[in-house]
């Protein structure tokens, strides 16, 4: 298959080695935050471990070529790249396995594989390059169907057409980051959308789980970027117009955004880019007090200048993340432009942090790649290669992240925070690691992600982990926070989800669920239960 | 009722004189556009020559003391204020008149209003202030009910809760314009958003037609300063979480904003609201070919500095609108902000303007009423006033807007420019008096606003009308816009956003509504026919 090989245990791409001295130093610092020695790392999985049960089903002839059912294409597509999901690999459990990964080259093909599916009642679970952290891609309740596909969309990573009038591209649904910004960069385009997958994930997963990006302020999920959609339902072909705009009826295009495979799959879209940044300033910004930090994230979010960054990383982040030393909270500032110079826009964002308290490093012209920014985005894209590592020595390392209004950010940041510190402290048994940081910024609240490490015991580091996740989503729900802001619900967050969202919406939801796939094939267990 | 009553023939409060100096002065005006002297006027309708069959239902006693059968109400509440409403009305054809107007006072009410609707088979025809242009109102295609409601929402015209710290309000559905901003001024905030029908038109209406504002650029419609929503459904209430941003999901207020009634009725939202803009700058740029203004704000669009105001009047508009004596297009820029002073935005603005060959006057420090901008204000206002005025005399007057991407625009606005004023030459015998203005401005694209008056045959001005509106229209959809920006779909642009829409999405939305609203009572005709 002319499909280049993901690691099926860790990050990155079969072929591609982590360095061993940037992970043992990872993990030398990790430990060494929460207070203990050195761990004894448990034996990688290797693919010879693994063993499935035969395929219950298998390709037609037209799609044998583009069909695999050996062991590593299944290993590689039984789970996304979440915490339970690199448990259950370290554990050689593959139980929820596709029979088959199909990886069709043209949206005929995506049409082709879904009618097989239908003749065989086969789930489809979509995959564009697997880096959900909230189990979107695994086929676990998919007991009743007659057999499980995992649809790898990859092989859709063209660039299509470039419109260089309107600054808008056609792009297959499987292009990956990389390959966005490499076919855009000869017309002078970039996306300038970069979640933490950015390496690992694609065009269509990005509109599928509404992804968070680049942009700090504004544009800051890909749901902004879409003009118009091609998706393959079961039950045919939908493509929305392409407009810049439109007051048309209920968006089209938004009932897809975020409908994570349960709708449909989606094989082109139409998206706004962006000219490559000429212009920048980046300011780094020290607070004593977390809240005046926030205080002034919401005193520039209501200020109307559009930062593409205006992240606080806490000061315990900062000292995880290598970013900082700890001592203070950090505010990342930065405006960038294409088309004109950037300083009154950061001046005056500068004056409101100075208005709450902030130190600034004077702004440099260009946004640095070494100082506290350049660190902390060093530490964003490098942290998944080292997840495997901690999880090898028994460290629970994971995330969470969620949206609240600024009126209830005070208390909600202080209850998670310490709901967080406790749970983790009782299920473990000793002091873990906590941190937080914004990650998108509006000017009617914020969007936190906290972070928790703590040493786990081997054999009950699952449990540990629900115990602990369980807590916190129980906590940020009753609170009033969203139990996503932009990684998306799939398996994982679905108790919260349906306790969140109106009953009533879900049932109009699973209404149209049941129009468009009235076989219910599609990615199972993923936002609403059909039935069937 | 303590309901100010609408009138049921013209534009405004029922209690309320339009200067009859006012109106003689827009009649002479337009009539010497369209080369006519003196046209004799039809007399106005009175409410004494309409006579209505008498209500098929009635409420029952708890709603009785919220409800009218009184010929006044059901006349004022039978027809939007679009052309063909118009001359329906001046024919003193009242066909669709609903049997009883409800005003509930409370969301409670609301529910109860839909029950007994519910019991009694009749359709229910949500009403905000009447200022539909696309016959979003009319109870046109009933004839299978046991009766009509028209449920006018004015009632609940309350801000109920201000979150300053969020800088967000909580506000009924049946809040108009004014009243939404003497509610929020005393805390310093206005909505900003300023449609055309902002005095006739309330919340709920804005959300459920997509409503576009007063910002040129960026938030467009009310789409984007959405929170949270309530709805009642007859399948029951619909709360939506109070977020900043989610991704959670297909978003759930997406669901309901531009559903047009069809789905339930708004009778609460949580929205962002604006700063009172203290720092202002405005500036008029004349040029001498469209298509380089065109050009200019294109790049504007483009550059992301996002005017407040960023609207071009082409001569001909300017002319009809006395912004301008028809000898240059304007384009009226602005930028607003309760922050920081505007001028380097402004600055680059106009640079992008004199790229394109724009000759700006020098920009004040503060938006004029007077000058170009004012004046275009002012008939931008006015106008609506004036049209019953001119419908008296013959003259066929009426708008389209649509919007496109940049790749497409110069042949689509040539296109439509030559057919509209075609289709009038050819239905009215006689040169009309066509032009275009933008109203909303995109990286991507622009939604282009064209206005047509045209000489027409009193005693078949609705043929003609038509005959002009399905030419235009089939255009405008064969080019690829989309049949409206803003003005909604209603029942009048069924046909065009029929071939818009994927089939399968219409699909969608039918099972959605028939879940929501199992016997088709909301809104019949609107957006999609459900079985029934």
């Amino acid at each position: 298959m002319n499909v280049r090989r993901l690691k099926f245990w860790g990050w990155g791409y079969a072929d591609e080695a982590v360095p061993a001295e940037e992970t043992a130093a990872i993990v030398r610092h990790v430990s060494g935050k929460l207070g203990v020695g050195d761990l004894p790392a448990d034996p990688d999985p290797r693919i010879e471990d693994v063993t499935l049960p035969a395929p219950r089903i298998t390709p037609p002839a037209a799609l044998a070529a583009c069909c695999s059912t050996e062991t590593y294409d299944r290993a590689a597509h039984t789970y996304g790249k979440s915490f339970p999901d690199y448990v259950r690999t370290l554990a050689r459990d593959f139980a929820p396995a596709p029979d088959v990964v199909a990886f069709p080259d043209s949206t005929r093909q995506v049409v082709e594989v879904l009618d097989w599916a239908a003749s065989v009642d086969a789930a489809v679970i979509p995959f564009g390059a697997g880096s959900s952290v909230v189990g979107g891609v695994e086929a676990s309740r998919c007991e009743s169907y007659g057999g499980v596909i995992s649809l790898d969309l990859r092989r859709l990573d063209k660039v299509v057409e470039v419109d260089k009038a309107s600054r808008a591209a056609r792009v297959q649904g499987g292009v990956m980051g990389p390959g966005l910004e490499a076919q855009l960069k000869p017309h002078g385009y970039s996306m300038r959308h970069f979640p933490q997958s950015f390496e690992y994930s694609t065009v269509g997963g990005w509109v599928a789980t509404r992804s968070g990006g680049h942009f700090a302020t504004l544009y800051t999920h890909i749901d902004e970027f879409v003009e118009s959609l091609e998706v393959v339902t079961p039950a045919g072909m939908i493509e929305t117009r392409r407009l810049p705009g439109s007051g048309a009826g209920p968006s089209p295009d938004r009932m897809f955004i975020g409908s994570e495979g349960i709708l449909g799959i989606i094989t082109e879209a139409w998206l706004r880019v962006q000219d490559r940044p000429t212009f920048r300033a980046s300011a780094t910004v020290k607070f004593t007090d977390f809240h005046k930090a926030a205080a002034a994230v919401r005193a520039i979010g209501q200020a109307g200048l559009y930062p593409s960054n205006c992240r606080v990383i806490d000061a315990k982040e900062a000292a995880m993340s290598m970013a900082g030393d700890g001592s203070a909270h950090l505010l990342i500032l930065a405006f960038e432009s294409a088309d004109h110079p950037v300083e009154p826009w950061m001046a005056r964002a500068l004056e409101c942090a100075k208005d709450h308290g902030g130190e600034a490093d004077d702004p440099k012209a260009e946004a640095g790649r070494d100082g506290s920014a350049g660190a902390w985005r060093n530490a964003f894209i490098r942290f998944p290669y080292h997840r495997d590592a901690l999880i090898t020595r028994g460290i629970i390392h994971d995330t969470y992240e969620t949206a609240i209004t600024w009126d209830r950010f005070a208390d909600f940041h202080a209850t998670l925070m310490a709901e967080t510190a406790d749970v983790v402290r009782r299920v473990t048994g000793q002091e873990g690691y906590v941190s937080c940081r914004f990650t998108h910024v509006y000017p009617d609240g914020v969007a936190p992600y906290f972070t928790f490490h703590g040493v786990g015991r081997k054999d009950a580091m699952l449990d540990q982990w629900k115990e602990i996740k369980t807590a916190v989503s129980d906590k940020l729900e009753q609170l009033g926070g969203t139990i996503t802001h932009h990684h998306a619900v799939g398996r994982d967050h679905r108790p919260w989800y349906d306790r969140q969202r109106p009953d009533l919406f879900a049932a109009a939801l699973i209404a149209a669920k049941e129009r468009l796939d009235p076989q219910g094939l599609l990615n199972p267990g993923v936002l609403v239960d059909p039935r069937r």
